[in-house]
Order: structure tokens, then C-alpha cells, then sequence
């Protein structure tokens, strides 16, 4: 029976692990939604990285490291990759997709402004080296702190404190994103594209963290008792970070709560199978003050720009995860004596906890610190101004946007004028004075006959793809485009939304303006007209606007010479 | 063997609840999918929220009331919180996590109009309360229902028709969202922002769906058994409907189809222990009809607003799935007797079927009718009109948008002149007459030389945080951005997409206008060359365009004076 | 203990099952996020209906051919609609989920072009007649495969191949999407709509195969070999791809190393559970060449539009997945003995492995072939190039867009001429020359009074729905409604992020144009005025512009008669 249940637990492992893995996409989905639009491609390209490198680093090293025959803080010796038998897979699996974890926290709050390359590198560090040590002290059962008696269930240390002092440590050599911070140090908020996408992000990874903490229960009563732990601590520190930021801001805050969430699940990883109900609860009510208390230290006090919450959630939460543990640690399967400082345990197990977070602190701060330190002074961690300004996904990886299907909304920035100065100048020209605005610009504008015109067309799509081809035949220079939404007799479609007619006179439309001097105007009226016409309404209608003047800013010129892409010297 | 089959059962049994934790995740996107993009940070909240505050009131109140010792009505006395071992943790999550689906339904019905403090207020007297005094009924062994052999499997009755019924009743006394009906009562569709979240949603709650009825079986034959019904009820309900909306639409509706999906889930939870696979293919068949008649329903004959769906889905066709189960209960594992009408079981177990669906509908509606009634004398159901038409998501939680990375479609409204007439004065002065139009506008706009102009940039992003800069400086009193796609000779980035060079000369850029009156046009102009100059081609243009007259709507002011906001009386 | 066993890997089975559906959700998203916003309603659809039609398919008739008793090659007479006792419904479930993942596969291809109704019809066809039989081959211990030896555990062949063939002769009989090829046949890469939404499903997918690979392990050892070696090939394959588009276009490419773990997966299906870590290793490093070479082989040699690179993923390689397994079978628990060649084997397994892709190659690439062609000779497989354009939400589903709240890009097309003159001349009037500018034109575009006037509102949401029903009452024909950003004086709301302010004076503004001739003018003004009149200085502005002309495509009319609708011959 003994076999049997250790088979039908090994299954669960598995399926654990599963889970665990899952909440690399709960991962993607927050640092993606609370980050901005420009930047997604390039976070869910890290999160695929640091688990894909993640298994070649921990398969190569990582797990002999933390499993390979050697002393209480270091194994070796082990070698997966070549001697398979040999191997404890599923113990390898499982420590893979929780090593892989620790990775990801580190992303989000270095998120937005951190080179790919540098990621990678240090990435690699953390599964090969840093998480694989600090680990085996505490999961081996060799391990010094596990001799120790030090509890950290499911990671509370292992993982999230670990991954926190390295977003920490991380976020604050790398510096704010330009516009967090103005010019007097007042922190602004930089909302992320799509919080729907976050909160979709923290269901999955709270769907995981079942997984995540209880993957390793070896009996169905503690099963159980970590179900109820880490169902009851963040639902409690969730309730406690709405009532506060309902009092403190008259609004309930909702990606403030739902950071909160993810806070309550890491306070509640190293004790979900020491603690009682009580005990979660008190647990994930004070995860639900620390975490938007660490937000506003951060933002306020430190000064350090952490733009998805990693270090209030990772690291302060881990912290007090790690110590609840030595405070309602209450007698149960796992810890069958009531170790708790409120549960009559003194303080033995609370400075066993403390122990531990001071080692596994140092370990972690001094090879993450040397580890920045080393790719700060050789490739750099931070990318120029002005990559960061345009965005990771054009200058790091060649996509023009992850959103293609959308209109982008322009980026609202704050910031000092230092970093705007810095955007101006980086890698650019200055601004040369003698290319001055000439005088005919104003003159032009004042008085009234039109040399200048704008033609503006009001089409469907079809139509717009059309209009493309026309306009190249002829060599319009400069033609911009933008999608309206035309209200007009024309009869859209009738279509239905779950059965009740949708009523819209407002249809999709594109708009194409172009700007010309005198001549050409009939000429550009008669192409439009060519490439548009079907004989519908829905052909659209071309509309001639006066233009005074207009000015290329790189030359100076203007009026027709502005518009004659030819005379560009750098063309 | 009986013991360790307990023990494998009991991880099922908690994987389960993690399925149906899951759905919580589902219920939120198809929530959030099938609304509109302005409460779409309100629904998140709500869907946090039930499921949080659902925990505190089930873990102090409605655990007890269900499970705790009493009589075939009520329980209680047990404490969860404060007794840890006497509590089964097991069966408290699983039943925890079917509570706040209960709850969660009725969100979707109330959606985009309700107040977040009374929707706080009623899901946690739903989790404290009505579901589990009803769910004691029928599913605590004691339970008068279970006594009299009612068969509710996974909860058609005991969370879809309960979560209905709340559903139904909260939407019908709220009323419906402005622009749902027209002045002559004809619905109007109000499309979702994104069927694509939505459809994510509904797959999510399939997934989910597989634990929500399987997780408490307890042999293997039973859970594959219950693993084909809940695959084929859905498959055959979104087969019909998609059948139906063509022959009726002309053709083949997403949405509704998507509807339908859930529609045949919840009809055979109830059953799908103890129907066989044509039973379960016939009630999805059902189910697909239930949902686009019940949808036709409470649009054009009972005019209530339900903006997801809810009614049809889990009021209606959970009412079929308890009835169905005394019609095609067919002998299987659970029921080994065939009860159903149609495999000669006489209408015994249909009529406890209606006396279960007649007693748990009685509770439900005088409850929460109460519970509706008292809020809404009290603080109130209802936002107000303005809030309504802002958005929740900013009036309720002070997000200017959860989808701050995307340009916002402007809302498409129908609705009637009366629900116009209450935005338009509703915590706002009315229109007074006195402030009227000048004779100087007419006048101004038929004669030529332009004493205003509009001064238009198209630059790129980087540019547009510069600019932004030096506007401030110059005091610029509005400016109006927006996104264009630029088509000019200026060469992008060479970017490729798997592989393949993306032909696009269609650049991003941003647009910004102003409009000043004569004199500033030279300074706006420099400045702006100022902010932009790189001498790269990608500075951009700066037009001039004429402008006849501008009036600024509160005060009547025109020219110059309506520019310039220092004489606004309320600045 | 045997027995017992059993069970649990029974209750594992179906969860594993599960795992397998929610895998449906994964490739709706790879699919939705790597194509265009404008058939994002259509791609959900296909997704649900090849699994709800696969299920109807699957239970009349393919499970019959699949179990039913019979020959090597096809079996008969079982019938689990009606026999339900006589079933195995765990083996029905599994089963039914793999088979309609191999007719999703498809749907990825054939993207974007394809008639719905069309692939309803070859879906149901792949799920009741082509899976079921070569899946009897290689699944059914009875199969002439399976006798033979060939080991495709978990479907390298069966499904990936399989799905592969048909998507690459379908995606090859269709024709690629307009644009995608130019005149002189070089590719253009179309972007897909939310690259962000594809990594999800990726994510989503991945997660899944631990149950699609891991499902059919019946003891612990082998499950955990089975997770190690389905997480170490996408792995490697993720790694590989990255550095090979690093080196070749000098970015990691984001689009193309999501491919490559779908491609390490599926290469590691077929011998999941029968080779070592290294051999895994090497699997999913050449799967990370095959899916950016195939990739390359389809656009610039093979011009064939496989918009989601599933002829990459599973159709190379899964034959790289089968053959694989002929080369590094190693002797696991599964294959006791070292068969792979590699592993001194021989070449035995390698000529079985083949002789496998043949037979079921030859069965699959005749049927979908027939299939295909008896479809486009009647109703024909491609819809016509003005519903492609359009989009097929619209066309074939009657949904303006599936992403309302959000304003959708202009499609950026490239396409040979041909193509755009297609376009141009299907199902519509072609130009006609009579119908020409007229001479007024130029004319009135020179000389200066305006005649015609644009009145431009900048308000804000709430103004928007007043303004709509006021310029209803004046009966004005045609408006143009967008989004912009207005920075003013105005303040907005306080709005918080995470904490802190968010420092933006850009506020959500609606601009609705309107072009009146001369006299209506004040009309409209004051008509505007009344509606968004509030005395606040949200109100927003109104500016007048003069318009030059305006000309009416489809009659050629010019100024006021262009802008009066009630002139049109076809109103």
C-alpha cells in the first residue's frame, strides 16, 4: 500500500509540475499586461527564454548542483543529459519548472529596459548557479538549512525571496524607465496596455500555485489542508488590499488587488502545510497590507521602478512568508509539533527561519550583484534612450508592434527634462540652428490663395488597398492614413450581436489625406477616383481642403520643396 | 483497496476543485469579452471579489450553514475557521470554489450598470447564505432533497438555476443599460469588445468544466462515463445552435453559438452520471435550442438586459438538466435503476425533479429579492447615467482605461430620447439658451483670410514625447493627438515576420494638431521644429492649415477668446 | 495492486484527456493571435465546430472504424450512441479529443480564405473517415502498424503528420491569401493581429502535451521520462530557432521561436516515451532548423501560404518525430530493447518507422486530395476576393469586427496587380470613364471663398451619444467619428496606477467631422451646441474649416450635391 500511494502521489507530482509550468504563461500574461504595448514581444520572448535556457543551464549544471552527491551546500557529479537511468526524472522536472520560476520574477521588474542579451546571460546564471545552491541547502535533504530544520514548504524562500532580491537588486541597478520619475523624484504611474490581460494572468498563476504548493504532498489530509491555505490567504490578502485602497484612495483598486493576490499565494508557500485556517488568514491579511505598502516605499521612498509589483509580491511577501511559518507554524502532518511562536513553539523555529533568509539573502545578493555588476561593464544591462522610447519589440527583436490588428495608443510619458534632453541627443544630431524657418511660411500662412492642397479620401477597406496601388503609380510622396468611423445613409451589413440587430450607422472607414501643391491635384482626384470606383455609395467621397504651408523639419524647406521627397539630401 | 481508492479519489477530487477554480478565469473573460472595453476593469474586480469575499463569508458562515450538524434544512455550529482539524478541508474548497461559481453568474447578468459596493454587498450574502442553505438541501446527505432521492450530480439546480434565477431577477430590477432598448422597445445589440477573450473563456470553462462534474466521482467507470456526457451535451448544443442562427440569420452566429456551449454543459451537469450518451446528445440538442429561444425571450418579449447570456445559459438550461434527468436517467453506475421516464422509470423521479427545481427556485427568488430590494432602498443597485456612460471602470475604480495600450472604439449607442434627455441632465446643468452662438461665426467662416490656424505635426513617437515638452513651455492651451499610419518614402525598419519581410511602408506616427490664432503661429512652428529636429528624414511635417473660427461650447466665446483658457470663468 | 493501479492511471487517463481539450483553446489562440483582427470571429468558430462536429462525426462513425471489430486495416458495427454499456468511454474520450486536434491543425493553414461551410464539410470527413482509419493502423493493437512494430507513441504520425498533410495539400489548393506573394513571387510577411494572444497558446499548448504525450503512461517511471523528455525538446528547439533568426536577420525572432516549441513537440511525440534526454535533446534541436527552414521552403520556393506555419510544425516534424524514433530509441521501459540506430539497433525500426509515413501518407494525401477537390468543384473551397478583403467575420458570420472595443489597423497590403485588379472588378461595376471629374473641380480648389465647410466637435464620451441623436433631428447625411487624445488645460479625473498618479493631461476625446455647404452651417453649430452644452469645460470645442470641394465617387458629383445624399441614383 505504502508503493502503491507513493506511485499515485508521484502521479500528482507530475501533474503538479504540470501546473507549475502553466504559470509561465500566468507569468507572460501579468508582466505583459501591466507593462506597455511596445515592450510585449520582448517579455513574452524572455518569459519562452528563461525556461527554455533554463533547462539547458539547470540539465548541464543546475541539477547536479542541487542533487549530485557532495556536502550540505554544493553537489556535483551528476550528469543528466548523459546518464539517464541514473536520473531522478520527475524530481527533475519538477525543480526545473520551479527553477524556471525564480527566473521569470526577476523579468518583471527589470521589464521595459533591460537588453535581451543581458537577460539571457544572467538568466542562465540564476538556473544554473544561484537558484540551484541556495536550494539544495534548503530542499536537499542534505542541505544545511534542511538539517537545520528550516521550513520552506514550497518556496516561499526557495523561489519568490530569491527571485525579489534579484527583481530588487536588479530594478535598482538598471534605474527607473524614462518617465517614472519627474525632475523633484514624484514617482508617475505608467498604466499597463491591457490589465484584462494581467488579471487573466493571476487566475492561471493562482490555478498553478495548487500545483505549486501542493505538488509535493505525500497524503490526502495534507493535500487537502494545502488546498484550503492557499485558497484562504489570498482571498483574504485580496479583501484587505481592496478596503485599503478603498480608504486610502476612495476607489478600489483593481491591478493594486490583484497584485495582492499573487502577495497572499507567495505569503502563504513556505507554512501552506504548517499553518491552520487562522493562521492563512492572519497570513494573507498582512500580505495584503505589505504589498501595497512596498509599492508605495518603492515608488515613493527608494525610488526604484519596478513596473509589474515583482519586489512587493517576490521578495517582501517571501519574507513574510518565510517567517509566518515561525509564528503559526500550529502541528500538523508535516510538522507534527506546534513549532509556531503563537502556537507555544518559542522562538527556535523563528530564528531558524531567519537564519535562513539571512543566508539564502546573502548568497543570492552577492552572485546577483557580481553577476549585474559583470554585465554592466562589459555589454551593458540597460538599452540606449532612445530603444526604450521606440520600444524592445522594433530595436530588440524587428516587430513593428505584437499588435498589429490594433491602433496603438500613443505613449503618454511624464519624466525630467534631463531624460528628454537624453532622448534628444542619444545617438541623433543636435538640433542645428541654421536650418531656421524661413520667412515665406508665415507669409503664407496669413494670406489666403491656396498653392497647397489636401485630398482627403473617405473609403472602405477594399477601397483602401486599391487606392495603395494608384497612389504608387503616380509617385505621391507622402500619403497618411487613419481608420474613422463614417456615419452616413449608406446601409452597413445588417448584423446581429446574440440574436438582436446591432444598430450602428457608424461603419469602418479609412482615411487617406494627402497633401499636394497646386498641379497635381486633378490628377491625384482622378487617379483616387479610378482606383475607387464601383458605382456604390460605399465608394466613398475624396474631399480638397486649403493648405497655407508646410514645413519638412529635417530641411527646413518648405511649401512644394518640402513635399519633393527628391530633394532630401539624405535621400 | 477500498481505502487506498479513497486516498486516489481524494487528489481527483482536489484536482477538481483546481479545474473549478479555474473557471473562474473562463467566467471573467467571457464576461469581460461579451461587454463593452469600459467596465472591463470593473468586471475583473467583481470577478476577483466574489470569489474572495465568497471565502470569508463561506469560511465564517456558510460552510456551517451547510455542513455543520442541524436538520434536513440548515446546519450549524461548525467553525472552520477556528477549528482546523475538525474541519474537512477537502470537501471545504471543493464546495468553496462551486459557491463562488454560484455567485459569479450572476455578475455577467448585471453587468455594466451595477454598483460595485451593492454588488460586494449581495455576492457575499449569496456565499454566506443562499447557496449554502439550498446546497445543504441537496447535497448534504441529510438534506431534505437528498432524502427524497432529488438528483443534482454537479449543480444544474444547486448553482446554475440558483445563479440564474439571481441572475434574472437582478438584471429585471435593475433595468437595462442605456441604449439596449430602443423607444419602441426594440433591442438593440450591444457587441462585445472582444469575442476572441470570450471564446478563450468559454474553452477555459469546458476545461474547467471536466472537474466541476467529474471531480466527485468515485469509481473509474463513472468518470469516463461522465467525461463522454459533459463532451458530447456541448458539442451537440454549439452544433445546433450554430445550425439554428444559419437557417435563421443566414448565417452561422459566434456568440450565440459560443452560448451554447455552456448551454449543454449546464444541462448535463446535473445528469451526467446518469444518462447514457444518446440521453446526454439529446439534452445538448435541447440545451442549443434553449439558449437562442431563451436569448429571443428576454430581448423582444420580457425586455430584459442580460449582457452575457446568463439567463439563457444556467437559468434556463439548468432548469433542463434537472428535468432531463428524470427523463433519461438510464441506469448507470449512480442510479442503477433506471428512473427516467423514458427508460420506463414512470415520472416518479420527474416530479422530484420540480419539487427540488419548485423548492430551491422558492428560497432563491424570495432571498435575493429581498437582498436586491433592501440594497436598492438603501444605497442603491444602480450607477447613475453619467457613470454608465463613462464607464464603471473609471467612475467605480478611477482606471482611465484597462486597455490603456490600444486606441478605444467610440462607444455605438441606440437607446431612447427619454434615456438621452436623463445623461444629458443628470449631475449636470442644463443648456442655457443665453449663452448663445455669435453672428461673428458665420461671418468669419464665409470670408477668407484665415486669423486662425491650425498648426499639424506628423512625426514619430520619439518625436511626440519631445514635442510634448515643448509645448508646455510655450503654454499651448490644447492639443489633440492621434495615431496615423504615415506612407512616405522614409524607409522603417527593416522587420520580418516568420521569416518574411513585412512590405509595409506604412510607418506609426502621431499627429498632433493645435490651433492658435494668428500671431503664434511662427513660434508654435519653431518650437516644434526645435522639439523634432534631427536632421534624420523621420523628423516629419509640419502643415498649416486655415482655420475659419473656432467656439468653445460652454461659454459661446469664438476666435481668439475661445483659444485661450485663462478667460474660462470656471478654470 | 495491478488492478488498483490501473484505476489511477485510469483517473490520470482522462485528466490527461482534459488537458489534451484544453489544447483546443491553445490553437484557436495560436491561430487568432498569427492572422488578421478581421477573421478572428471565423478562426474561433472553426475551432469549436472541428471539435463539435468532430464529436458527432466521431461517435456515428469513426469510433466504429477506429474499435469496432474488423481487420488490420478498418473495423465496423460498434455503435456508442446506442450501445452505450458496450463502450469504453475513457478510450472514446481520449480518443475523440486527439482526433479533432488533428483536424484543427488544419484550420491554422488554411486560414483567413477558406469558406466555412467548406471546412465543416472536410472536417467532419478528417474526424469520421481519415483519422479513425490510419489511427486503427498504429493505435489499434489489432492495426497492420502496430503489429509491425511502428512506435508512434503519442502521435508524432498519427496526428501531427496527418493534420500536417492535409493543411500542406489544402493551404496548396487554395491559393496563399492576397498579398502574400507579389507579382514577381516574393513573399511579403502579413503580421498576425496579437502576437501577445499566439504566445498564449502557445503557452496553453505546451501545457496540454504533458497530457497529450504523457496520458497513456501506465507506470510512474515511464510518466516521468515522458514529462522530462516533452519539456526538454521544445526546449532545445526554442534555443535553436532563437540563435539561428539572431544570426540570420540579427534579431531573435519572437513569431518564429514560438513555432519552434510547437515544432520540438511535436517532434518529440512519437518517441516521448522512448528515447533518453539526449536523444531528446538532439530531437528538439532539429526541430529548431526544420520549422525556420520549412518555413523558408514554403515562402520562397514551395509559394505556399501556410499563415500559421503548421506545415512547419506538424507536417515536417512530425515525419522528423517518427523517423527520430527509428534513430535514437534507446531501450526504456516501453521498448526494452535499444532499437534506435544510434543505439546499435539497426536499421529495423528505422525501415518500420517509414514504411508507417508512407502507408499513412499515401492513405491521407489521396483522401484529403479527393476530399478537397469534390469540394471545390461544387461549393467551391476559397471565398471570393472581396470577402477575403472584407474579412471573413463579416462575410461569413455577420460580425463587424470581433474586437469592437478596440479600434482596428489598416490592413497593410502588398500583392501583385493581378490580385488588386481581382479585387477591383469581383461581384462589382467596373469604372466607367463617362462618369468624370468634373472641370469645377480645379476650379474651385484654386480660388479661395469657401462655399463648403467642415465643422469639427472635439468632445468628450458622454457628448458623443448626445451629439449622434442631434445631428439625427437636422437630418445631416454623413459623419466622421475618431478617437484622438486631447491635451488641455482640462483636468482629467486623478487616476492612479498601482499607487501612483498618472500624470496625463491627454484626455479620450471623440472627433466628429461634418462638411456642410455654406448655409447650413450655423444650423449645424448650434444644433452641436445645444447637445454637448453643459456649462463645463469638458464641453470641448467646435472648429469651422473651409473645404475646397468635395467629390461623390461613385456619380462624380461635386460641392453641394456630392454632400446631398438624397440625389444618388441607387439611394
Amino acid at each position: 500500500m505504502e508503493e502503491i500511494l507513493s506511485q499515485v502521489f508521484g502521479i500528482w507530482y507530475l501533474i503538479g509540475a504540470a501546473f507549475v509550468f502553466f504559470m509561465q504563461a500566468g507569468f507572460a500574461m501579468v508582466e505583459a499586461g501591466f507593462t506597455r504595448a511596445k515592450n510585449v514581444g520582448n517579455i513574452t520572448m524572455k518569459n519562452t527564454m528563461d525556461f527554455c535556457l533554463g533547462t539547458v543551464a539547470f540539465i548541464l549544471i543546475g541539477y547536479a548542483l542541487m542533487f549530485g552527491p557532495g556536502n550540505q551546500f554544493i553537489g556535483f557529479g551528476l550528469d543528466p543529459l548523459f546518464d539517464f537511468a541514473g536520473t531522478n526524472w520527475a524530481l527533475f522536472t519538477f525543480n526545473l519548472v520551479f527553477c524556471a520560476t525564480a527566473a521569470t520574477i526577476v523579468s518583471g521588474a527589470m521589464a521595459e529596459r533591460t537588453k535581451f542579451i543581458s537577460y539571457c546571460i544572467y538568466s542562465v546564471i540564476i538556473s544554473a548557479l544561484i537558484y540551484p545552491i541556495e536550494a539544495r541547502w534548503i530542499w536537499n535533504a542534505d542541505g544545511f538549512l534542511a538539517l537545520m530544520g528550516f521550513h520552506d514548504f514550497a518556496g516561499s524562500t526557495a523561489i519568490h525571496y530569491v527571485g525579489g532580491i534579484c527583481a530588487l537588486i536588479g530594478a535598482s541597478m538598471l534605474g527607473a524607465r524614462i518617465g517614472k520619475f519627474d525632475k523633484d523624484g514624484k514617482p508617475n504611474g505608467i498604466p499597463g496596455d491591457n490589465i484584462l490581460v494581467g488579471a487573466l494572468g493571476v487566475f492561471i498563476l493562482w490555478f498553478g500555485w495548487y500545483g505549486f504548493n501542493g505538488a509535493a504532498a505525500t497524503n490526502g489530509l495534507q493535500l487537502s489542508t494545502i488546498f484550503a491555505t492557499t485558497t484562504i490567504a489570498p482571498a483574504l490578502a485580496a479583501v484587505t488590499t481592496m478596503i485599503y485602497t478603498w480608504v486610502k484612495y476612495g476607489k478600489p483598486d483593481v491591478a493594486m488587488t490583484l497584485n495582492a493576490c499573487l502577495g497572499g499565494l507567495v505569503g502563504i508557500t513556505a507554512g501552506c502545510d504548517a499553518v491552520n485556517a487562522l493562521g492563512a488568514a492572519i497570513i494573507g491579511i498582512v500580505a495584503g497590507l505589505i504589498v501595497p505598502f512596498m509599492t508605495w516605499l518603492l515608488d515613493y521612498k527608494l525610488k526604484i521602478d519596478d513596473p509589474v509589483g515583482a519586489v512587493p509580491v517576490h521578495f517582501a511577501c517571501g519574507i513574510w512568508g518565510t517567517i509566518a511559518v515561525g509564528l503559526f507554524a500550529c502541528g500538523t502532518d508535516t510538522m507534527p509539533v506546534p513549532v509556531g511562536l503563537f502556537y507555544g513553539g518559542g522562538f527556535g523555529q523563528l530564528g531558524i527561519q531567519l537564519i535562513g533568509l539571512l543566508s539564502v539573502g546573502l548568497w543570492t545578493a552577492v552572485t546577483i550583484t557580481l553577476t549585474f555588476y559583470a554585465i554592466k561593464k562589459t555589454i551593458g544591462l540597460r538599452v540606449s534612450a532612445h530603444e526604450e522610447i521606440v520600444g524592445l519589440d522594433l530595436m530588440e527583436h524587428g516587430i513593428e508592434t505584437c499588435y498589429a490588428g490594433f491602433a496603438m495608443e500613443t505613449e503618454t510619458l511624464g519624466g525630467s527634462e534631463e531624460e528628454i534632453a537624453a532622448v534628444e541627443t542619444e545617438g541623433l544630431a543636435p538640433y542645428q540652428p541654421t536650418v531656421d524657418l524661413k520667412d515665406a511660411v508665415v507669409t503664407e500662412v496669413v494670406h489666403g490663395t491656396p498653392k497647397l492642397n489636401k485630398v482627403a479620401y473617405l473609403t472602405n477597406m477594399a477601397g483602401s488597398v486599391k487606392l495603395k496601388k494608384e497612389q504608387e503609380k503616380i509617385e505621391i510622396g507622402g500619403m497618411t492614413v487613419s481608420n474613422v468611423m463614417g456615419m452616413g445613409v449608406e446601409k452597413g451589413q445588417t448584423t446581429y450581436y446574440r440574436g438582436a440587430k446591432v444598430q450602428s450607422r457608424l461603419l469602418p472607414k479609412m482615411q487617406a489625406d494627402i497633401v499636394v501643391s497646386e498641379v497635381p491635384v486633378e490628377e491625384v482626384v482622378k487617379a483616387a477616383q479610378k482606383a475607387l470606383y464601383t458605382g456604390n455609395m460605399g465608394d466613398g467621397k475624396i474631399f480638397i481642403y486649403p493648405v497655407s504651408d508646410v514645413i519638412r523639419i529635417s530641411t527646413g524647406a518648405t511649401g512644394k520643396e518640402a513635399l519633393d521627397y527628391e530633394d532630401h539630401p539624405k535621400a
